[in-house]
């Protein structure tokens, strides 16, 4: 059977943007839109040229994508002006783009409410400006805005909206549960007569939201239905209760009865494991915990408690699993089992190079310490550097370079001489270095920055090593509330070879915490390059 | 019409107690199921008595409920020994409870695989099994785990299982989506069908799992087909991707067009606007921040941004929202952001309870400052309490309590006199208070909580105000790459009566940004509280 094409929309970048606490820079934007064509979506919506400095900046040179197509958003034209002399629609036609997709009304009350014209004027909105955007980039898109809402209300004025767009020569209408009330039943039902109007589905697509648990099963009724493009943003971000999840949507449409055999989202079977990496792309990003229970790509989502269903599912993975996990790039979690634990231990130490022999005790030794401190909050999925460090110095295979004997950092924040208020950081490091005691003090803009500039000032016969070393990020968890919690601190290193590496630190205190991943990237560094070891052993 | 009954089952305190990191005290079961029953759910499965010291010690002494049923979770027996001579059922028989509910299979190659017995033998277990709890207790379920699975394997042989619960006298045959991999339009066609083969659907009941991000559609879908008994957790909780989520189904049910119209769940209007409150019970217990984005009751499910949005909203909620956030005892809110305008900032002042008088000069001021701020970093989302006490200060209606002339904040790592390497964090405050210098010093286990300590160890005469005030959570965000980036930090503070207020500060310097976000709660606390203004001017 030919299978319909149905293509992936992605909107993170634009919609996603909307959600409380979100703020993308040019840069986060660049990394998103980089994973997603690796993923393989069709089109990525990048923001609102013109709406906002960096969305402007976004659009002023297309970002290097192979497959994706990259899409400007924006609104109809105003009433009263026109398409050739509306300044907004102007920013959209002068974006660097391959296409445009513009939000426009389709609810007669939205119509008398928010734009306060006539029916037959936002229809003529609507034409002009779709007109005008498909002379410029050849595709154009309307978001008909409260289809669902405006379709129930006046379902021939909904309609006349969405051939007006088609008639204008979009490629496509998308259908928007813009307040997110709709339930599959309703659009099933909608979907169904407007394609039966129509005649024809196939220029349709679908745009839901969260707002009662059913942007997913909307967007897969619509398809259902007949629609053959799909909008929804990463892991469902978006405003009030999110978008439709692509991150959940595209293994459905991969893999289960009906979508599996009748469409084609355009991604390979290969391109379906990265599903879970690319998830977590965007929670790195916002600084985010992934959510443990999403569907496919949690933590939890093929997490086995012990007892009966652990012996099923080791008889038969099909007992407690509805697809396989390595099909999304997610792994099967048995949460009782030390054997478990062990061969995920030496599998690792393999991908780190480091040599060792099965029967050495010191790999119990290791276990164990590696489970104590991700009971107190480690986590070394991310921080392979710090895995290292750890993992050699148990092993006997981490050389002494130097030993820190103390630190000390003060944060004064006082008036200053001509009364104004000024804060200052400085850090002092005692190091041994050769059974030499090297002191250094610092300044900083802040306490981990002063402790960095001290900690890296004079290492000694290491300087020349550790010359090219730069942090190139930083990022906080606190694991449990209030201002005594654990800490965890992650850091990314760079050097002038282009390498990166990253580095872990947990304790209660921040600075502590922060000293350890400091410290863990430097020995890491001095490893990597061959650095000789301390000329006296360590006090 | 009259509408048909579907009766809510809450299965938090058994399926939701599989989650990975949850496990409930006796108190924490008791403090739930009074919850659930004051919501206005029918029934309430309390665990698996026999399985663990604690669902058994929950059994022994039913739990005073108003209206719900207190209902027993427990296995069919083993094969091989009448329903009588099983220790499991047994416990079960013992409890008590109002009700039990017994899993079984339903699967043909479940029956195989995991019990290695006919599927002749399984039916009779599930007869005899159903038959004895229905003469103890006079009402019976049987769970019939994997029912989906097991209907598309073999519709005959599920269907033969939940005849024969039905035939032993079960009130209930609930269909459980075990492996959570069904999709709505399944359980669509295989509920109808099953219906069909029965005559009658009034006995069936749903049981959904999240897998695919389906368990609230599907549940819907089974509604539709006919089933009228209902069951999911609270806020979804349960192990893998959670089990479906009353808070969301219970208002669709209530208020969405087709199930407003053809069912009838049982609570009232009035009932209904507990769910918010209901809903951060668990997250209380649990000690997790609420989703801000949950369906219905998420802090962000009625939130606006934007200037468009906001201005529809003001003129008719409708156009933004799809149910009145009153009828689930939610609020609107009104979010201030970079892209907002004016109208955000009269509106945001209102919900405040900020007097304004709009052609103060001051409100552009204001205007400005928040732009600026937010250019910086500062996010206002989620900070209502710092927003306050800016919007206040521009325009003069900020006490001014007492200055922080100075502080200090030290970190020393180093060893002790028995040799240990110790970090410890010590903290020095300079507060004018009415005139007075005030000098504070204090530890903590890291340097906000000594200076949070230090700040609030002696306030003068405001001390008394502070007492009930504690940090609940703390949050750090690095808006830029390396140790030189901005740090935003978010506190959330409570007190005695169980108020929640939320201040952000920012900086390069992580403690500069905490000691402002720690200042902006201890002032809005005084605001509050009505504490009066300093007695001297602030220098």
């Amino acid at each position: 059977m030919a299978k319909d094409r149905v293509y992936l929309f992605d909107t993170t970048l634009r919609d996603g943007a909307q959600t409380q606490g979100v703020d993308f820079s040019v840069e986060d934007k660049r990394i998103i839109a980089k994973a997603l064509d690796k993923l393989g979506v069709a089109y990525i919506e990048g923001g609102w040229p013109g709406a906002n400095p960096i969305d402007t900046e976004f659009f002023a040179e297309k970002p290097a994508l192979k497959r994706a197509k990259f899409v400007a958003f924006g609104m109809t034209k105003r009433p009263g002006r026109s398409a050739a002399n509306d300044p907004g629609l102007a920013q959209i036609l002068g974006a660097s783009a391959d296409a445009a997709c513009l939000v426009g009304k389709s609810w007669d009350f939205q119509v008398e409410v928010a734009l306060g014209i006539t029916n037959a004027e936002n229809v003529e909105l609507i034409y002009d400006s779709i007109a005008a955007t498909h002379a410029k980039f050849g595709e154009a898109m309307y978001d008909a805005e409260h289809f669902f809402d405006g379709y129930k209300a006046n379902p021939d004025y909904a309609t006349q909206c969405v051939k007006a767009a088609l008639d204008a020569g979009a490629r496509w209408a998308v259908l928007c549960d813009t307040n997110g009330g709709a339930l599959p039943h309703e659009v099933e039902r909608i979907v169904g007569e407007l394609a039966a109007k129509l005649g024809d589905a196939s220029r349709l697509g679908i745009h839901t939201h969260n707002d009662t648990e059913n942007a997913v099963a909307n967007t897969l009724a619509a398809v259902k239905a007949g629609v053959r493009q799909v909008q929804g943003t990463l892991n469902g971000l978006g405003e009030r209760c999110g978008n439709a999840n692509l991150i959940s949507l595209i293994p459905s449409l991969m893999l289960k009865p009906w979508f599996r055999d009748h469409v084609d989202v355009g991604l390979s079977e290969q391109e379906l494991t990265q599903l879970t990496a690319t998830s977590r792309v965007l929670d790195e990003l916002l600084n985010r915990a992934p959510n443990r229970h999403a569907a496919y790509v949690g933590a939890s989502a093929f997490a086995h408690k012990g007892g009966l269903h652990v012996s099923a599912v080791m008889k038969d993975p099909r007992t407690y699993e509805h697809v396989p996990p390595e099909s999304v790039g997610n792994t099967r979690q048995i949460l009782i089992s030390d054997q478990a634990g062990r061969s995920n231990l030496l599998v690792r130490l393999t991908e780190a190079g480091i040599p060792f022999n099965p029967e050495d005790s010191r790999l119990n030794l290791l276990l164990d310490e590696v489970k104590q401190r991700e009971a107190e909050g480690y986590s070394y999925d991310g921080a392979e550097a710090s895995f290292e460090v750890l993992a050699r110095r148990k092993l006997g295979l981490m050389p002494d370079f130097f030993q820190v004997r103390s630190f000390r950092v003060m944060v004064e924040r006082r008036y200053n001489a001509r009364g104004e208020l000024v804060t200052m950081s400085e850090a002092t490091v005692k190091l041994n270095v050769d059974g030499e005691l090297v002191f250094s003090v610092a300044e900083g803009n802040g306490p981990v920055n002063a402790l960095d500039h001290a900690l890296r000032k004079d290492l000694g016969r290491y300087q020349g090593y550790i010359d090219d070393l730069r942090l190139v990020d930083f990022k906080v968890r606190i694991l449990n509330g209030g201002t005594e919690a654990t800490t965890r601190v992650m850091i990314e290193s760079a050097d002038g070879q282009g390498n990166r590496w990253f580095t872990v630190g947990v304790s209660p205190n921040i600075i502590d915490a922060a000293f350890s991943a400091l410290m863990d990237s430097v020995e890491w560094k001095l490893l990597r390059d061959g650095a000789a070891p301390s000329k006296r052993p360590a006090k």
